[in-house]
């Protein structure tokens, strides 16, 4: 082993987005960090996620009518690194910032040790360490299929050109984005999901929204189906759909987007103490504390929300739980919206239909929506496929959830999400002045319709809300759909 | 005179956005309505504003590399006209509503004379009358400019193509719009203005951004610059500009944006009782009531912000305050945010810089500003000219204003409009976690700046915020620049 320890205040394994919110967070305030990372500065958001795929989103847009795969891709490439060089940088400008280049592992709770890219390997112990590893693209493995063939998000963005036809397996987030955006560039793709409707995730509208959005781009879906095989000489991917075997042919490409699994067995996780369930990751309280006192986990690694917000929002409040202990009023852990930038782009946030039916009983709940395409915006935009939903508390119009698929959906949510978070009610958006014509009238639209449904009514409402308000939720007669629960989810 | 006395329980004089919110409210709530109008049902949102425009916006967006001005324009007309047909379908289609052709002035307080297009004149009476004939625009002569070369909001969607080279006298909400729009199309777009600054009605940094903007995209801006004479024979339009003569060439269209005069000469507004002054229109309460018991005024003939949603916000009211006024807890009018459709586009809502001066001691204010270029979606989607602007409240973080130039910024303001009004502090929008990557991070990091400059500084921040919090503010020097006050200002 190696003969040097080092010791610094905090640790943190792993420089993607959440790593380095902690990182830079801590070290500005004076505290001795030390980064360990074993590939890029910028972890899966700035090298093969978020980054290049907006950036591609973007400029697919733009180039929508004559498009030039290479250039885009090119540059797609070249704002990466740009960003990816710069965030490099900053973090080795950053006082008391110590960026190591290895794979760590645990010795013993407060013990590390990390193996360099030349083989050595140097010893670690800090107060507090963070664990910020991420997670991996799932693999299948589809028989035939050449490894130059099978794409995942690490591998997408380094192409030259589109691919001529690309059939995506999965239909999540990953999926979603990719779909359109390389149809926007000419490729031909098909879609492969192994359930009976995409974004599984989401509520049912939205799969029925974005089924009728990829329909329209030209994009097949198989809906219960499974690859299972690739003929090189042929070009033909083989499938099983409903049962049935299909052949696709022509595909050059197959993008992988079926899940990620989290980075957690190279860090020898046994010898920290720390509890973690294989399916659900490390548990932490809201503070991103686990089980073990000064060991932390934020980011894909937990059970939580796992988009780059959430691990940024995470990391925040790890280093306000680490360096300002005694201020913390143990504030609620805030909600993590959604955002998922297809064509319409799809937003959430709130609690999910199976938190409202746990808690609520289904007569207290009114489920209100309205269409994007009715609103005035809508029509001179030629909306479509899009819509507000909101599930509020009758009578009181307490908003729980929201759900905006549509564009600019991710820029509409966060008023949804002031509105819950901070419990303003559905009257207050009623009496508020939106913009003509923009499509977030939809949202106002959604309250006038339960104010309208509501005031005149009111000796209907009154009784309903009275007798369903502290009635007991009837309980579902079968185990509900399994379904990875967010730790935004259990804390409810 | 006419031998026949209608007796109604509402008129409303002018269907336009305001006029019919009023109109099929009331109607809807069983009231019987006459709705006057002497052109076109939809006014002047429907026919040549909002709907027109914002279909050219997004048409020509989505054309911007290959333009077909042509195709563009008639879809421009064919959605408007269809959207009219629907509207004036709507209207005969609504019970208890009575739409009467023609143009109302008033006889005595509850009495209109409507002279019909044929010539004859009916009387009516009601008990509560809303005048909403809405505005024009103002007209100047240029000596030698032929009239089919002169456009006007009420003309230039009547093009068959887009200019070659057209020069926009103004540059307030229309004048912007359009300057982009046909610029995008093709057309060659120069701007003058009276003044030293373009969106003179915004805080100054929305000028700058907006001149680099129209620069970027080959407009011409001239300043202190008036028209002084058109030459047919040379295409010459002849300006003054800071005093010099300037020669533009080649002019084929001139499109006279400077301002709008309120519907109000024909009304024989003096019958009624109702006071007004010429140059700032009807006064009116919060609830649209004139001085005259039973007469309202809403939209562009009062001093309110003049926008669609403004006018039918206040229409809303109105419709309360006839069908309940029991029920009528004086609620605080709303702020009426601002929109405007430019490419970046421009929102804003809450008190001007100089409400703020008036009432709080600038010792007392912070203001933020964070550009939107310097977010994550900011680089990958190349945003330039863009920022998020507040005037805060040091130390309690309460919002007071917010401006906003950038992509969405339409979409984006509801959430400051929602902060402000509610009072909801910058610190709630500093803990809440917006979605990655979005413009409208640009709105946390603007939090995260205040937060970051106050919590670590509070020994400075407290008595600082004591010195100011009950100090009178400096009173100016001289009279501060004439400016039209909005209702919504002056009710502050």
């Amino acid at each position: 082993m190696s003969d040097v320890t080092r010791t610094y205040s905090s640790v943190v394994i792993g420089a993607g987005s959440g790593g380095l919110t902690v990182a830079i967070g801590l070290a500005a305030l004076g505290r001795r960090v030390a980064l360990i990372e074993g590939h890029h500065v910028g972890g899966d958001c700035t090298n093969v996620g978020c980054v290049p795929s907006k950036t591609l989103i973007h400029l697919a847009d733009e180039q929508l009518h004559d498009p030039d795969s290479r250039a885009v891709l090119a540059k797609v490439q070249a704002k990466r690194n740009h960003l990816r060089d710069e965030e490099t940088q900053h973090v080795a400008d950053t006082p008391n910032l110590n960026l190591i280049k290895g794979w760590a592992r645990f010795l013993e709770p407060k013990r590390l040790a990390v193996t360099q890219p030349d083989g050595t390997t140097i010893e670690i112990t800090a107060d507090n360490i963070v664990i910020a590893t991420g997670s991996r693209p799932r693999r299948i493995d589809i028989p035939g299929l050449p490894a130059e063939r099978a794409l995942t998000n690490e591998t997408i963005f380094e192409q030259e050109e589109a691919p001529r036809h690309m059939v995506i397996v999965g239909s999540g987030v990953i999926a979603m984005e990719m779909a359109f955006a390389f149809r926007k560039l000419g490729t031909a793709v098909t879609m492969i999901t192994r359930g009976p409707r995409v974004m599984s995730s989401a509520i049912p509208e939205v799969a029925a929204a974005m089924h009728a959005a990829l329909t329209e781009w030209g994009v097949t879906v198989y809906y219960n189906a499974t690859p299972s095989a690739y003929d090189s000489a042929t070009e033909a991917l083989h499938i099983q759909a409903s049962d049935l075997p299909v052949d696709i042919p022509g595909v050059d490409r197959v993008l992988l987007a079926t899940g990620r699994v989290r980075n957690l067995e190279k860090l020898d996780l046994e010898r920290s103490g720390v509890e973690f369930d294989p399916k659900q990751g490390i548990a932490v309280d809201s503070y991103g504390q686990t089980n073990v006192r000064g060991i932390y986990a934020i980011g894909d690694v937990t059970p939580t929300s796992h988009f780059t917000h959430s691990a940024n929002a995470q990391g925040r409040r790890v280093v306000q739980r680490i360096a300002f202990p005694w201020l913390l009023a143990r504030s609620p852990e805030p909600f993590y919206p959604s955002a998922i930038y297809s064509d319409p782009e799809i937003a959430g946030v709130g609690l999910t239909p199976e938190q409202i039916a746990q808690k609520y009983h289904p007569g207290l709940i009114k489920k209100m929506r309205f269409d994007l395409g009715k609103t005035d915006r809508g029509y001179t935009d030629s909306v479509r496929h899009s819509f507000v939903i909101l599930y509020v508390v009758r009578l009181t119009g307490r908003i729980l959830s929201a759900t905006i698929v549509g564009p600019q959906a991710s820029a509409m949510i966060s008023l949804l999400n002031l509105a819950i978070s901070q419990r303003i009610s559905i009257y207050k958006l009623y009496s508020m002045v939106f913009p003509y014509p923009t499509l977030s009238e939809g949202i106002k639209k959604t309250a006038d319709t339960f104010v309208r449904e509501t005031l005149p009514n009111l000796k209907a409402e009154i009784p309903a809300y009275l007798r369903y308000r502290w009635a007991t939720p009837p309980q579902p007669n079968g185990q509900p759909e399994p379904r990875e629960q967010t730790m935004a989810e259990a804390q409810k």
